[in-house]
């Protein structure tokens, strides 16, 4: 028997690019307001608006599209004109109809992993914008299920086990966010493996889990997968039983 | 054995009220831009970008919101001015904190008919704000399953039936809209329950079934419900087996 049952990925920046999308709108969003501020100072006050609207829009593109507005009434003292709003709210249907472009050696190693376990997407932000990225990423067929939750916190995977009746020991979770797929997984006692992204939103780090500590894997790219599991197995094996 | 063994209920406006905080949010709306166009026009241009909107952004507040934004940018030509932008967004988030409040009977049936069938919830819309409304709806206990879907057709209401291993025929939906909550359903070979609520939003409103339709029935108030139950019991013991 393998030693994991499931192995479950996040979506953004794991599977597919997506904060670079969300770098390149924040990057135009401060071209907009140019004459108003300098870039960072507009990239300071954007950031504290999303915190601050976290409570009440959550995570994704319709969110940081309002957080956007918010911040362009603000460090404008409402002279923004109606035409920029309109520019912005563009912004964010641009990067809703995005190309979902695959990370480097996913489309290789998915449909290889697939073999063997039961593959799974747990990833947070927009329902619909989630699922539409998902259809459209080729990847569908070598999903078992595909979970898209509020926030990702030890309770919301515990959530997703308990209802997959998965034991956390069975269960290994892939994901570029410490914060979000690393940290709350090894709280659970289940496995995680950590595939830094180039681009890391400032919300989604954290520190990394002390040396040594069980369960927890770094890999360089996606398809480094194989193999680590493919060592975790043979070490499995060697243990007395 | 009972006839039914999933009860799924939709939320907004079936287990509580939703359509009024929306309803109040447009004529605030509609009174912001009263210098401009007549109450009318305003609601049907907001309409109208709704539903251009819904393939981008979906269902739920945040998406009304920037509709709203878009709508106030188009019917000033550009003139809306920041404080009344950001009059848009606080809109919003009242809307995303306004109590949840249950409608009739609701409060009493559930927890009664809990006892006998395994309850579900299947809605639409944001996935943070749905949860948090169901969280706050103090019916928690009583529901086994909460699907929260981007839209309510036919293939989203086969997933979940195959998601949860349950028969079409043992399968009953309760909500109050014909064209999300009771034709896709009945599509399938399952029974429901329409409930009107007095307040439907245009998107939701369509032809009711065939008279005589198979499985399809119409209740005035949620109350009424585990008399329906009962008496479609009854009927079924005395079919011939």
């Amino acid at each position: 028997m393998a030693r994991f049952e499931v192995i479950a990925f996040d979506a953004d920046d794991t599977l597919w690019h997506n904060e670079r999308f969300y770098v390149s709108a924040q990057a135009q969003f401060q071209e907009l307001l140019a004459q108003y501020h300098r870039p960072e100072w507009i990239a300071e006050r954007l950031y504290e608006a999303e915190m601050r609207n976290l409570p009440h829009f959550g995570y994704g593109i319709k969110a940081f599209a309002l957080s956007m507005i918010e911040t362009s009434v603000e460090l404008t003292e409402g002279r923004i004109s109606g035409g920029d709003i309109q520019t912005i709210i563009n912004l964010s249907k641009q990067m809703l109809r995005a190309e979902v472009e695959l990370l480097e050696s996913v489309a290789e190693t998915i449909p290889r992993l697939a073999e063997t376990y039961t593959l799974m997407v747990v990833t947070k932000g927009d329902l619909l914008d989630q699922e539409r990225k998902f259809a459209r990423s080729g990847l569908a067929d070598h999903f078992q299920q595909v979970e898209i939750v509020s926030d990702k916190d030890p309770e919301s995977y515990a959530r997703v086990l308990r209802r997959h009746r998965i034991a956390p020991e069975r269960f290994l979770m892939v994901g570029n966010s410490l914060r979000s797929d690393i940290l709350p997984v090894l709280t659970l006692g289940a496995s995680a493996v950590y595939v830094p992204y180039s681009l890391t939103w400032a919300h989604e780090s954290a520190e990394p889990p002390p040396a040594g500590q069980s369960g927890y894997h770094e890999l360089a790219h996606l398809g480094l997968l194989p193999e680590l599991l493919e060592a975790l197995e043979v070490r499995d094996r060697a243990k007395p039983g």
